[in-house]
């Protein structure tokens, strides 16, 4: 297996640093190419003077003076802005992008890179939800392949290899429940961020760590799911498990269910989608069925957590409801991270703006664009009221 | 796919039932060429009748004139005798056999349909256990398939197509824990064979019930996953799992755990096996995620279930110790269940034999043989004093 040059698109956050932990860890087989950050300088200057990339990129401007004088005297070459990120991702020089930049902002390079045909790791979900269907077939045109990062896909993913197509009965993604399984409205109305902050199994971001308390994270994985895996609406059940140890299951339509199981820690999802489709030996602590635990599953509580409801109307509808739905949240998100609005708030911020922007069943790249504008306006104009 | 026709060695056992069943099921799918009994001619009359295989074969010479006589005016051709069976096995007339004749009985004709290069679907695990370093080679050298149809061997397999070779860690066998988990010495030495055929799980045949409620199964298993996925011994765990949902899972080198679930219910690896390397589309009941049930797991009790013990120094010990393990425990579960020696016996009359026959550290096929008929005539002589 020759080296593999990975385009890191969002080195900073939580997927991207470790991702480069897995790539300091195997130096054979991987080297870091390209890395990029929004606003993180400080932290884009360390990992470029510890990983020597070709390029970087810091999405916020302001901040190109900082990181040229940090990386000047190293071969790294320093680029800024929104429209450096796209004609970086176009650039034909590294083998495979990891898509780890958090929501929309994701979309655009990720687009570029399937274009000049790179096969991507996709940990950005926003990606498919907002426009799986051009992503899918833009995938399928050239020819590449998306290997999901995301620990339930990459369940899926890995429960898929070798089996055939079309072989699929349902998927049934798993759960934790979030920090609030079992709560009810009461209880939710006065949660605060801090306390939303507080997943039980994953350490990850904090956009995602809300979308997991609120379960709108497992809605957008239900769309996410759609497309990756070329899925009706009503092939894709979620099931609560809070020990967060089976990942995904996929079962066949002889009955037969695979589940793929471990200890959760994303490195794994993320190692295995850049080695894919090889596996890499590593010294992550295993899960060991000795100890005295039970695995259960419950159905997820969608009249409290409406947010996994809106995001099933949402997958049912089609269209650009994804996009709506996903727009609507990012702001909402934000919104609640900025202590603007509160927990329960968020869902309504979405549904609100569901029924406001208008329906397109077959939307173009365009109108997703635009619906994506129109309805963070709107959901942000309801928030600002 | 063109129809598969199969050849059913033991079709009125267990698991050849079923296999009918599956048959009867898929016409367009599969046909039965050859179907075989070691004595039950009454069944094997209603199954050629139903069926129309090409020939069958009757183990008991004496009921030879009863099965011709059913069968004139067919176009099935009738056999009789163990030397038939060899016969039949070796003709080039169909395209998998169904190794199902319980106990060491199926080794013979399962090595003549490896030697004309046919595809085993193998449900008789003493054939591995016994021989197992021959077969596999035998199967190599004529590139054929080995299918397993024992729940957890299927499960393994299906866990492992697409995956890359040599990248196993461990596998992890589950184990019901039969129908006395839980229970110590001081009560299995008072079990009766009515209550040891009780399984709580599994609907299978009288032998292989009592070795699932001795946990000489369990042993069995991990000699013959030993030889199927090419493992040592200390990569393969047994855990009990006392619901049997999860079948058997694979522990990847990159800490990944593979597991294939469902109802218990013969009939899907049986089917499996047979349709390999597609799936089946069946109305069979699925398992439910959302019923209030837990899974748990724990280690198994070797002190008190002292048969898997032994199973895992034969393991261990390697050679021709398999092969009298094996033969000892079939002389000692058909005497009690004739009543003639008690559960805790069992574990006797196998430590005893594997303690008194010569060990031999690379047996040829002869070898096997000869140690097979030493350790039975040890072993009964045991039970007769």
């Amino acid at each position: 297996m020759s080296q593999k040059r990975i385009a890191i698109f969002g080195s900073t956050g939580s997927i991207g640093t470790q991702a480069l932990e897995v790539i300091a860890s195997n130096p054979d087989l991987f080297s870091a190419e390209i890395l990029t950050a929004q606003t993180n300088d400080t932290l884009l200057i360390k990992q470029a003077l510890q990983f020597q990339p070709n390029m970087v990129v810091i999405g916020d401007e302001k901040k190109y003076p900082i990181v040229k004088e940090a990386l000047a005297g190293t071969h790294t070459k320093v680029f800024a802005g929104e429209e450096a990120l796209e004609e970086v991702a176009s650039l034909d020089c590294y083998d495979m992008m990891l898509a780890a930049i958090v929501g929309y902002a994701g979309l655009k390079p990720t687009l570029c890179a399937i274009e000049i045909g790179k096969p991507i790791a996709l940990a950005n979900k926003e990606t498919l939800v907002v426009a799986g269907d051009i992503i899918m077939r833009k995938a399928m045109e050239k020819r590449i392949a998306i290997i999901p990062v995301d620990s339930e896909h990459s369940a899926i993913f890995q429960c898929l290899v070798g089996e055939g197509r079309n072989k699929i009965e349902k998927i049934i993604l798993t759960a934790s429940g979030g920090p609030f399984l079992g709560k009810k409205p009461n209880f939710l109305v006065n949660v605060k961020k801090d306390h939303a902050l507080q997943h039980p199994n994953w350490s990850m971001g904090a956009k995602i760590t809300i979308d997991s308390a609120t379960l709108m994270n497992k809605g957008l994985e239900m769309i996410e799911a759609k497309w990756l895996f070329n899925l009706q609406h009503d092939q894709i059940q979620v099931v609560v498990h809070p020990q967060s140890i089976i990942h995904s299951m996929v079962q066949f339509e002889d009955g037969s269910i695979k589940a793929q199981m471990g200890l959760p820690d994303m490195k794994l999802p993320i190692q295995y989608a850049m080695a894919f489709p090889n596996r890499i030996a590593n010294p992550f602590p295993r899960y060991d069925f000795k100890r005295p635990e039970t695995l259960s599953f419950e159905e997820p509580d969608t009249k409290t957590f409406r947010n996994l409801a809106l995001a099933m109307e949402a997958l049912r509808r089609g269209g650009n409801m994804p996009c709506i739905l996903n727009a609507a949240n990012e702001i909402a998100v934000y919104a609640f991270l900025r202590n603007r609005i509160g927990f329960l708030d968020m869902t309504e911020v979405v549904e609100q703006t569901m029924a406001k922007i208008a329906f397109i069943e077959q939307p173009t790249l365009e109108e997703y664009f635009e619906t994506d504008g129109e309805a963070r306006n709107f959901a942000a104009s309801l928030i600002h009221m």
